[in-house]
């Protein structure tokens, strides 16, 4: 009945119901017009993500989304020789996952609005400082990500995007457009806060109302209780339902 | 895919994704494990509701919910002859509606969980302050709702739950056994706080627990990215997923 919009990605996805996370803002921003899906895999990178796609996004959905979010990278862009190396994907293959992914959301429907999200920025002294309270001295010096590397998958991402024509939130630059960001909006380096999760919303709202997709201009499922007559409900009701009860 | 949990009520439904939400947070409880869908309506009457039965809950539906909460009550108590008296429904329909959705929901599924809440309590006082805030001097002098009506709902909403023999949660007691209820748990006299919403998840996970949906002895829907192994990941998606990319 209502328009679905998924969101697909990492931990960062995954998460994105906690308090004040950015799933259940946008939840409630499009509450009563479209229902929002989490499928986020702490953990995860590109290359795992392909073997979900055809089990979250099978080609024969009669009713596909309307809307996929794709945030992934945070975990691809994990260094080799530290200690999330198996995480870790080269830029390249980042890159063309990425497109094997587009290209399925779109093989499923090709009126489908896909986004695709950068990794956030890292603070690299917040990933130490989080390696440290979990693996006390035993805690590599080392960092399994760094800031600098991040960028680099963030600007593929926002790359592929222009050559797919599909809209991009680049948020590795956005937060970095903000002073403080390492300690506003992440809570371990990488994680976000609530004002991270925020910045999340802002923007995927913003990308969705340049898309049409805007809350304010979609109809309400059922109508509005202030146009529903005390006496006679089922006047408001006649056009959209019918009353089999 | 994922089992669905369905949340059927008025606007403290609908309000449930908001930040610390109860909504949310049970999306986040059963993360990867199964869906959260609001189906919240401000403003409405179990009367009214009857309208969106066959829309919502269709009887034909091939994958119904696993699980519904049944959340309305706050309105029908609304008083006649007050301000909100367009809202008001007899207690004795109010019951009869109530049956009418769960006979609705089990011939949808006999085996859907349909857990019924009763309203919260009131808070006369803070009805007032905000209807003040609201009106100023306009406000009516007399509450649309009080704590002892909406008392008279919710017990017909327990004892209708025991004919049935399905769960209920009784919000109005449950929540009056905290000191200090009136402004710890409702923001405006009717809908709820933060602390508000936390006592309501935390009725709801307890309730499903008790009827077996308990999130901890549910499978996750993908592998935990701790046990794919980083050279061959397909070992630890043969089982549940093909590689067809």
């Amino acid at each position: 009945m209502r328009p679905e919009i998924v969101l697909f990605g990492d931990s960062i996805t995954e998460q994105s119901f906690r308090s004040g996370g950015w799933g259940s803002s946008l939840a409630d921003t499009y509450s009563r017009k479209a229902d929002v899906l989490v499928r986020g895999y702490s953990g995860y990178n590109t290359r795992w993500a392909l073997f979900l796609l055809h089990h979250i996004f099978p080609l024969d959905n009669k009713k596909p989304p309307a809307v996929t979010t794709i945030f992934f990278g945070a975990n691809d862009a994990a260094l080799l020789g530290r200690t999330s190396e198996r995480q870790h994907i080269p830029v390249e293959e980042y890159k063309d996952n990425l497109r094997k992914i587009v290209q399925h959301l779109k093989e499923c429907s090709p009126t489908m609005l896909v986004v695709l999200i950068t990794p956030p920025p890292i603070d690299e002294a917040g990933r130490k400082e989080y390696a440290h309270s979990i693996y006390g001295e035993k805690a590599m010096k080392e960092p399994e990500r760094t800031n600098e590397v991040a960028g680099v998958y963030a600007r593929q991402c926002v790359e592929l995007a222009k050559d797919l024509g599909i809209p991009a939130i680049d948020l590795w630059s956005k937060m970095q457009e903000t002073e403080g960001w390492q300690k506003k909006f992440l809570s371990d380096g990488l994680h976000l806060t609530p004002e991270g999760n925020a910045v999340v919303h802002q923007e995927v709202v913003r990308v969705l109302k340049e898309a049409w997709f805007s809350p304010e201009q979609m109809p309400y499922d059922f109508p509005h209780h202030s146009v529903i007559d005390g006496k006679h409900p089922e006047k408001a009701f006649q056009l959209q339902c019918s009353a089999e009860f």
